[in-house]
């Protein structure tokens, strides 16, 4: 039989990494819930009525589609199947597809309960989503998101709490050289007006938000290219690179500024303003003019948080839109402010900048090693002692050589081992040993117990 | 639009129901790290490869099929598209599925890390699996699992280990009510021999595995119309109606069973005397001669869970298999035991029952209500106090009247409210509202934070 192999882009994860990626969801659900948000989960499969027309035509291509079950061909028009017309087949043979990203069975989730929800409404959701995307480095087909919302509210305050919780859940992870990147979407319209973009918008938002990647020259080529003259270009430029504090760059702007901008600018004042009255600063926060992201979608604050000093990109971002609920038709509107954490780029952050605790998910402190049946079954009681002080511990369950045993907590990294034979329970002096350092004492079960509650 | 709907056989768990999950998830994962279970995560989908022929023909059938993505007809015979043969057609249209438990995952992540993995490994799993089930009451298309499993050994210290842990899940979920029901292969096979069943052990193991729902007359009428004969029928009622304590029971089977009986009642033994060994005792532990479950695979030991006075089926259950890879065609001999809990099933229970701790998930204490636009401000400050004090609190975002803003802490049941106003900023003293009772008292912020560390 052939080797079995995991589907492309897809990965498992053992125990090491599990116990890695359970402590940062760990760590963000905890800072979610202390802010007020409540859990949501969603089922993996939705209606492809609902998927559909929601990511734009690329989005639709990249959901994963489930067959219906049964004899699906049974309906299915005999014209499409001779035509070999995939795309035009599948609505006939897949009704389901797999969850894209948790907005928009978030929303679904919204309109289907909006009786039983009180507004402001504050939900967290962390699952997997899929997207058929060309594997590579860092961009998987199964990943998970970490989104928190608060929808049925305008207030900034919004905005300045994701900004706290971004703060939280960095500090509780031991990253300290990060910056919140923050702008608005009107601020952006506001540029877009100084330079004359007229209805060349979307073609400025999306060769700017490049900049990192690309720099001013890739930029400069994208737009002239674009036919975006010389003149244009230099006041873009010296707009975006506008020096100095948050405050600054605000202020600079809100003197150049039309009515459109000066709003963005308003918000963007009001929430510092806010974290300020909090008793907090804009520490690690950084007003950056240039900063994008998928615009079709959000409608005013726009956040985006890089780790400094690590070639990763985006670990989290996010953004307020108008109207959770519009791509279902609903009239009710339901405004909003969102934050999704990237677990994957988080894992890879927190890995390279060696900030995982040590021990991680090391539940097991002792093994208990046997030379003989006997003390096998001695070791038993010798385990549920060890246990019942709270202390993580497994007996070795065969009987086999000594030196296997510890093979085995060292493999496992299990710290110390008690090691039982017919000498140790006559005399009740048991063998502990300190895997690490490999010497080892003879001590008493009450003595040892004192010592791993130390 | 039409509203959007979820997919037949799916749920949304909205904020208590996913507290309540969560809160059975973490009792379960600890009680699992506790006993040096380490954790492994597997993707969602499997290519079919992996999947097909491990679940029988109807489960085949069951499993929920990925389409290709892309033009997935390009390359599809067209003789098959023609005859719309659906069943044959899937192979050149679906190469992945959808996870349909988590031990055939477990036995691929197996063979493809072996070198990696020291043996014995214990390894615990919690994720969902998808059946294409008829969807019915109690049953449903996604649902959650939590295994744990032992490879590489056939020490019966791990059967042991299986019973302290259900133990140890039911008494920290609070149910004392159960019974641990154990069986063993060998048993089975042994009373087969004793009532003549020869090749039809199959059809007896089938139809005694029914005997809690459709009672003695239902399964001697099964057998009896599939030829069994009185004489045999009567030899199988007393042999399954044995009365007295487990040692009782194994001791009278010891007595009448052929040799291969004869292991079985050994093994059942030997784990209720290492349960003694550890300290422990077979309270809750039932020796059921009548308990088969899915007999394919198991080739030992074999558990079922059932909390007793109420109507939920088993909540748990599991045994000994000889290997683990075997399905995979892997010559290397895995032998394992494990358990799996049915996180649907024991919602059910906890909520029948009524155990759901209080305020489970209930992370906002204090809600902070504010009468104008300054006191929303100085209320940012209270919230920071509040949070610093380890106490999790909201503020609500918009300026609103304060009967909305008290509401709003009643459905979501946050016990206290803070409210601010002017003369409240003048005075510094807050009112400090408890919400379930009603009543309120004016309180320095210090004295709050106080009343609620208490």
């Amino acid at each position: 039989m052939e080797k079995p192999a995991l589907p492309k882009g897809t990965r498992d994860f053992g125990p090491v990494a599990m116990s890695r990626r359970q402590y940062i969801m760990d760590t963000i659900r905890e800072v979610f819930q202390r802010f007020g948000f409540v859990p949501l989960e969603t089922p993996a499969m939705e209606n492809l009525s609902v998927l559909m027309g929601k990511y734009g035509e690329e989005g639709d291509q990249l959901l994963f589609k489930v067959l219906n079950s049964g004899d699906f061909l049974k309906d299915a028009d005999p014209s499409l199947l001779s035509a070999r017309n995939s795309k035009a087949l599948t609505p006939a043979i897949a009704e389901k597809g797999l969850r894209y990203d948790l907005t928009v069975p978030f929303a679904r989730y919204v309109i289907m309960n909006r009786h039983e929800i009180t507004l402001p409404f504050r939900r967290y959701q962390m699952q997997p989503v899929w997207r058929a995307d060309r594997p590579q480095k860092g961009r998987y087909r199964e990943f998970y998101q970490c989104d928190a919302d608060v929808v049925g509210t305008d207030s900034l305050v919004c905005e300045m709490e994701i900004i706290l919780m971004i703060k939280a859940v960095f500090k509780k992870l031991g990253i300290d050289s990060y910056a919140i990147r923050i702008n608005h979407r009107d601020v952006l319209g506001g540029i877009a007006s100084l330079v004359d973009a007229g209805a060349a918008q979307g073609t400025l938002f999306t060769a700017i938000d490049k900049l990192d990647k690309i720099g001013i020259d890739g930029v400069r080529k994208e737009l002239a290219g674009a036919g975006w003259s010389d003149k244009q270009l230099d006041r873009l430029f010296e707009i975006l690179s506008t020096k100095g504090t948050n405050a600054d760059k605000l202020d600079h702007l809100y003197s150049i500024c039309t009515d459109a901008g000066k709003k963005g600018v308003s918000d963007l004042r009001e929430i510092l303003g806010l974290l300020s009255a909090y008793g907090d600063s804009d520490d690690h926060v950084e007003v950056d003019l240039s900063l994008a992201r998928g615009l079709s979608y959000y409608t005013g604050t726009i956040f985006e948080v890089k780790v400094n000093d690590v070639a990763v990109g985006s670990v989290s971002g996010g953004g307020r839109y108008d109207n959770l609920t519009q791509a279902f038709g609903s009239k009710e509107r339901l405004p909003g402010v969102g934050i999704s954490f990237g677990l994957d780029r988080l894992y890879d952050v927190l890995d390279e900048l060696g900030r995982f605790p040590e021990g991680q998910g090391l539940s097991t402190k002792v093994l208990i090693c046997h030379i003989d049946a006997a003390s096998l079954r001695y070791g038993l009681s010798v385990l549920s002692a060890v246990r019942s002080a709270g202390i993580g511990a497994e007996i070795y369950p065969d009987e086999a050589r000594l030196k296997k045993q510890l093979d085995y907590a060292n493999k496992k990294s299990i710290p110390y081992a008690v090691v039982i034979g017919p000498d140790e329970i006559t005399s009740g002096q048991l063998v502990f040993r300190n895997m690490a350092a490999g010497n080892q004492e003879k001590k008493t079960l009450d003595a040892i117990l004192d010592h791993l509650k130390a």
